[in-house]
Order: structure tokens, then C-alpha cells, then sequence
């Protein structure tokens, strides 16, 4: 009976609308379970990233519902996957972290969900990765963000929040160490006129609340008629700790892409250059 | 002397780095004089995506540095291109379009810039488009509203504020009219599981302050050494009002884009479908 | 000991040298048997096209070795494949089938191969299929052919025999039957500035004698020494007739792809057209 | 009113069928004028491929109508392209040269056109170009140059000719010189698996006779009505001198592709291979 019923904020209308045809339970294609090949992919990726290059990427959760942990309290610098696993809802903030799995609890508790915020930070990419106008770095970013199932929101650098800036508070300004140029803050993201720049890249990735509860739903079926829809079992009630891996890995895959872009401009100099 | 400058948060510096070149004034390839083609690109999917699917696409400045018209003040059903274009901020609210224009006339005073956020609706969008897994529509619809020179971010429906939200809040519940199925709220801003679900497809940009203003900057130039950066003349200190048709234009070739593909589905179809 | 000789006119030295590897057996990843999963894909790519369009695909072996099958042998209009797989050697022509069988059979018998061509007709093709410039219909089919291992040519319609022919014998002129143009003969093998044009599409492709034989062959293994290298086992001493199914499947997915292109351009039109 | 005549073997029937529109001369979108640009954006390519590489690329007409340039008439080796343009035919043996002149100029007289061969020699090219399995080298020089208007067929190495030979013969044995192994013979072309393998890259492109003469032809207008069609005017009884350049400039583009391709694998290696 439940396969009459289009789960709300679920991918079973449209599926039904776009190709004829649904499956009835689990989400079928549009399951995140594909993300396990994602995550598989993003691995090797990753590896070659870092023994090549020496890039490493770190991802962890910076918001849980209203629970929003402050940028000032993570050090982009030196956070390690390590600290990001050290609680269960992979927040580097261990009070905060603690509030959090609360929060997740008592939506558990409510047959309810929660949202949350995916935070990520790319260090040691070199310059010159991303390709003007079209494939610029941010924009391959938030193509790969946003295709992640139940993601809403991409942002790079200061972001939504940099709206509200002056350009002479935004601006990056040079300094020079060691003969090699570098910004002083890095509001830009590490990413400027969609090229790297050597800074670290830095962005984030909204989630919304799972759209599978067990809190009882007043819908209509697939025939119109109004329906109670009662989906019991165990529900995932916020998914941004399960994210992380998932975001880390599409920055690998979109890093690896554009490293190999211009690994190939850079072999194929003409000889004289 | 400029042309030795890398100009805070331009492309000068990244260009110069993947390219081992870099042009001395303007922007070059990088600057937005590239989005004039776009725009001519746009215009044209936007007129075939009226005629042949009745789609209107409407943009408007919602936000102007730390001023932000609220979502309930914006008539998404009906909010016409007129509206928007009665004011030189392009705010569809003459009342904040007053206060707006303000802040910006203060940032030019002082030789500053303000960012802001750019609102766009698409409205009679078919059921059935967008690409599982990795080109869903709002990874492609992020992945245009990227790739416009001074954009930070993007969010689709509830976006970063659907964050905070409760599953049982969230999620968009069916009803049905005449028939048909649609849902009562819209917090998923007209696409589920990456394809369009018949709602109105709505989402946001967020833009930087420009990175050209008059203000006096301390910077380093190409050899390091630290210079006092002027560039005075003509600067734009907000690019929010004539982002609006671009982003227009980029959601149309998007639309567009989609549309064809679908549409190859569909007239593909085994004939005894 | 084999491992480290590499066969003659096989891939297992070019392999060597792009990949830095190779595997000692059976060809791997350059091995024919990839084929297999082309002929399975191209087997629904035929189905969609005859239930769509009556599109019918036949191929046959038109040469082995000096022996040729004339083309006016051949009745394209009526030509199926029970007539093709009714010899061993497919080859719709009995008494020739025989003597192609005997020469493989010599072949087999001198512990050497040989080579063949393959001639195939596409029925019921409507007009427009195919893009200008680049990917013309017979470019396409070209790179589909000539990816099919161990094929060395192809053409179309009149072909590398055209050549010799004048333009006023070569052109094909046009009748009209109820109202519907079509031309009086076929140099053109059904397509005319890369667009289908409604008529039979006719093309052959050149197979190469299989590089693995049982004879003996002094060449030199991967260090440089002289060695002789003798490959017992059962070698197929001619391979153009299993290669037969193999260009339908391929002609099938070409095919596949324009019209689904053209089915979209179609279903594009501005309404009012 | 010759616009509303299809020229025979044209794409004036073939572009009205698939756009619903025509142009009324000359040929407009399907005219060879479009390779003007191909052979300046070739022009580009080979000077990189010279210059990084030490690749040459030169092409020659070895076929005029019936009269054939034996293959042993022609130093692969060391074969230029002055030699080639010593003649007007471009056909690189004085006295056939001469025969071919007055097979057009005969032609031409009798308001006809002649077909031909153009064959093409790469030196130079390193191992490793070229890309299993879709993309096999000999498949995309297939592919640019069945593009080419007017081409209807094309072979490589020992190519259509090669089928009636036995393996024993068509094997490319190996040898060794400097510790460097190459092939005794060539009749691979200097392609193995689809894979460059260092020798010289030798094909052959087909090029019918061009399908607008001045004799009067007896064909139909699009009303599906007889008629007589005149075409006076200056035309080109034989293109293959012409098409020279253009076989060489689609070379070099396709080299110049696959060049990148592996020196972006060469450059991607892991660190510790």
C-alpha cells in the first residue's frame, strides 16, 4: 500500500513522473546508497592526491539544526579526519558535539529529523587548478556538492555571510614569504576568478532534515485520495555525519579532475616556453 | 606600475600562475564582459522556453549588504520582470530599494564596494527534468550560478536556512487539484531527488563585494615588495542589479538544456509505450 | 618465457609502452572478447531501432582472402540474416561460401590466418540522421568500424571504387515516387553531407589475417634477442565471419545515437514551426 | 529556380529533410568552405607536434581516376612537402603527375569530374597514442576523416588490400636497434591496438568525384517534377589536389588530441612509479 504513496520531499513522484515508473521501497536509484561508489571512487583519489601533491582534504559537521559551531573554533590548518572522528557526530568540537547528538536524540525521540551543515577545507592545493568561464573551481565544487542526495546549499570562502562585507574588508590582500606570494586572509576560499590560488580552499555544504520519518504525515496517495502515511522502522534522524566521507570524496574526485586538466596544459608547453 | 600588481581578490595573480601570462588592465579574460555573451545566449532559451512551455524566469536583488528583503515580502507566483526592473536596484520592494540604494551610494562615497544576494523563480517548469545521479538540476542550476565571475554561493528552496528545520516541518506534503498532484508547501524549491516536481523552482546567489575599489589598499606587487595599490576611476560598487539578468540568462540554458534531453527521453519512448 | 615476447602485430608491445605493463596471456584488456558486451548492447539498440523505425540491419562476410562476393550478388533490398547464418562462413552465397571455407580451412592447415571483409546494409533509415560538421553519419559509423579490433578499413556506398567512377555516373539523380523523392541509384550509400537520406546505408570493413598463428616466427623478445616464437593452440585462422554480428552491433549504436539526437532536435521545434 | 532543384549527390535534399530548410547556393552550411578552418587551426597543431616532437605530416595524391601511384614509388621516409607541391596535382612522381593533369583537364572538358586517393605518412609520432577501446587511434583518424566532405572511405597500413594477405606475410616482426625494438615491416601502419607504436602512421582516404558539373543531369525538383538541371560555372573537376592540406591539418588535430590525452597520463603518474 505504501508503494501508492508519494513520500513527501522524497524522489518517488518525480522518478514516477520523469520515467513512468517507481519503485516502492527504499528509494530504488535515488537511494543515497550510490554514494558508496562515490566514497569507493573518492579513495583512490584521494591517495593520489596526497602522495602527488601532498593535498589533504578534511570534512566535519559545523551546524546540527540551530547548533551552528563558530568558524574561529576550527584551526583549517591543521584539523584532521582524525579529531572529525573522535565523536559520532564528527563535529571537532567536543561540547558542542555533545549538544548536537543530543539534538539528534530527541528528534529520534519526536519520529522527527534534523538538518546540518558539512564544512570543508582542502590544504596544500596547488595554483592554477580550475578553467575559465564555464568550469571555473567553485562551480565543478557545487555541481559535485549539490548532486550529493538531500544537499540545498554551496558556499565558498566567506560565502552568504561575505554578502554583508566591504570590498576592503573582503579583499585578500598580498604578503610575501619567501619570495612567493601568498593573501593575508582568505576570504576568497583559496579560489580566485576560479582558479586555485594556493590558499587553502574552504567551503560548505547545506543538508536538509531527512525526509524519511515516522512521525505520521497527512499526504494524498498516487490516486489523490488523502492517506495517513505511516513509515515505521529505523530512520536515519540527521545525516551530516554519514556526509562527511561523501563530501570529502566528491572534492577528491573534482580536485583529481582539474589537477589531470592541467597537468596536461603544463606537459604540453610548447618546448621553447 | 599596475600591470606589476596582482589586484586583491582578481584573477591577476592566478592567471598569471596557470598561465605563466596575464594582461594588465581590465580583467582580461577574467572579467564579467564575457557574461554579455551569455546573456545574448539566455535570451534566446528563455524566449523558446516561454513559447514552448509557457516557463517565465524572473530574478531580483533580495539582499544588499547587510539588507535583506524578507522571503513572505516576495509574491513568487506572480513577481513580473516590470517589478523588478521599476527600481535601479532591481529590489521588487521600493521601500527597501530606497534604503538599498543608500548603502550603495554610501559605499561609493567611500571609495568602497557592498555585496548582496540575487533571488530567482522559475515558474511552469514541467515534472521530469534533471539527470540522476550526478547531474541533477539543482547540481547544474549550482554549477551555472558558480561559474559568474564574484559569486560565493548558491542555495535551492529552504537552502541554508531549511538547516534548522524539523523533518516533519520540511517536508512538502501532497495535495491534489483537478487530479493532479502537487505539494502544499514548497521548502524543495521545486525539484526532489534532483528532477522538477511541477512547483516553482526557486533559489538564491550570493556575490561578493566587488574587488576593485578606490581605496587605497596595501598589497605586495609580482616581485614582492610591498606598494600602496590606487586604482581610482569609474568602479561599480555594487554588481548585484546587473547580476540579475545573468543569472536569468543562466538559468534559462540550463532549463533549456535539461528541456532537450528530456524531451530526446520522451520522443525516444518504445513504441508500445 | 611467451610473457616476454611480444606478439607480432598484436598490442602487447604498445601496451608496454603506454601502460608500463602488459599481461602475458590472451591479449587482456586488447583481447576481442570486450566485443562481447558491444553485441550485447547493440542487440537493444537493434530492437528499439526496428520497433521505432522498421529499421533492419544485416551484415555478411563479402571477402575472404582474393575471394569476393560481387555486389550485384547481393540483394541489399531483401538480403536477411537466416540467409547470412545459413554457411559457416556467412556469406550469402553457397557456392562461394564453400570456397572461402576451404581457403580458411588451408589456412588453418599451414598453421597461418586470413583477412576478409565485411559488408553491411542498414534498411528503413529514415532521413535527417547524422551532424554536420564533425560528426557526420559515415564519420561516426567510420570511428565505430575501425574501433573494432583487428579492422584496418572502411567506406561507404561507391567507396574507394568510386573513385575511378566520373561525377556524371557517380551522382546519385533523383526520382519521385507518390510524391517522395528518392534517388535513382546509391553511390552514396544512403547518406549525402553526413545526413541520412532515406536510402539504403551501405558500408564494408576491412578486416586484417589474425596476428596469432601457429607458424613459427623469429622476432625479437623484449630485452632485443632473436628468439622464435612458436604459439600452439587453437588460433581462429580467420575471424571476419564472428566479426559479422559484431558490425551490426556497432552500426545499431550509432544509429541509436542519431536518432536519438535528431528525435530530440525534432521534439524541440518552436511550436509554431 | 535552381533553388528548388536538390543537386544530385548534394546536401541540398538532405539538409531541407532534416532542418526543413535550404540555402539556394553554393552550399551553403555543407560547403567544403568550413575546412578553411580546419586547416588553420591544423596549421597550429603541427607546428606543436613539430616543435615538441619532432613530428612531420605530409599527405600527396595517390590516385587520380583510374591512375594509381604505386605504393614502392613513394620514400615514406623521407617523402616532403615541397616534392608534393612541386606539381599541381600534388602528386609526388613527375610523369604520373602529368597523366593525372590531363585526366582533370579531360574532364573538365567533357563538363565532368574525376575522383581520387589521398594518402598521408606521420613521422615521428611517439609509442603510446591513442586510446582503448572506443577511442583506438586508427578509429579517430577514421572518424576526422570521413568528416572531411566528399571523402567515402578510409584504410590504414596494409588497410583494404591487406585482406587478401595471410597472417605469416601481414605480421609485423620485430627487431632490435640500440636497444630499441621496432617492426621489420609496416603493414600495421604504425598503429597496433589502437595504440601508436613508433613507426610511420600510413592511411589512405577515398575522395569520390565532385558532385557538381556543368553537363546537364535529368533529375527532379523538390515538387517531385522532372527536370533538366544546368549548372554552368567554374567547378571543380577533381578536389583531391585540394583536399591535401585538409587530410594533413585533420591529422595533426587528432595527433595533437591524443598527445595531450598521454602526456596527461605520463604526468599523472603516482609519485613513487
Amino acid at each position: 500500500m505504501l508503494a501508492n504513496i508519494p513520500r513527501p520531499s522524497h524522489a518517488d513522484f518525480t522518478y514516477q513522473e520523469k520515467y513512468g515508473i517507481r519503485v516502492s521501497s527504499g528509494g530504488g536509484r535515488a537511494s543515497a546508497r550510490e554514494t558508496a561508489s562515490r566514497v569507493a571512487a573518492g579513495a583512490i583519489a584521494e591517495k593520489w592526491l596526497l602522495d602527488k601533491f601532498g593535498i589533504q582534504i578534511v570534512a566535519w559537521v559545523s551546524a546540527v539544526g540551530h547548533l551552528t559551531l563558530p568558524r574561529d573554533l576550527v584551526s583549517l590548518g591543521d584539523i584532521t579526519r582524525d579529531q572529525v572522528d573522535a565523536t559520532p557526530v564528527r563535529c571537532p568540537n567536543a561540547e558542542l558535539s555533545d549538544e548536537m547528538a543530543q539534538l539528534i536524540l530527541d528528534a529520534k525521540e519526536e519520529q522527527d529529523s534534523v538538518g546540518g551543515i558539512v564544512s570543508c577545507v582542502c590544504r596544500g592545493v596547488p595554483t592554477g587548478w580550475g578553467e575559465p568561464c564555464f568550469d571555473k573551481l567553485e562551480a565543478l565544487l557545487a555541481h559535485a556538492m549539490l548532486s550529493i542526495p538531500a544537499s540545498k546549499g554551496f558556499d565558498v570562502g566567506s560565502g552568504f555571510d561575505g554578502v554583508k562585507m566591504k570590498g576592503s574588508e573582503h579583499n585578500d590582500l598580498f604578503g610575501c614569504d619567501n619570495g612567493k606570494l601568498h593573501t593575508l586572509t582568505n576570504n576568497s576560499g583559496g579560489i580566485q576568478g576560479g582558479i586555485s590560488n594556493g590558499e587553502q580552499i574552504v567551503f560548505r555544504v547545506a543538508f536538509k532534515p531527512p525526509a524519511t520519518i515516522s512521525k505520521t504525515q497527512i499526504t494524498v496517495n498516487f490516486d489523490g485520495e488523502q492517506v495517513e502515511l505511516n513509515t515505521p522502522g529505523r530512520h536515519d534522524p540527521c545525516i551530516v555525519p554519514r556526509a562527511v566521507p561523501i563530501v570529502e570524496a566528491m572534492a577528491a574526485l573534482v580536485l583529481a579532475d582539474m589537477a589531470m586538466i592541467q597537468l596536461s596544459r603544463q606537459s604540453s608547453k610548447w618546448p621553447d616556453n
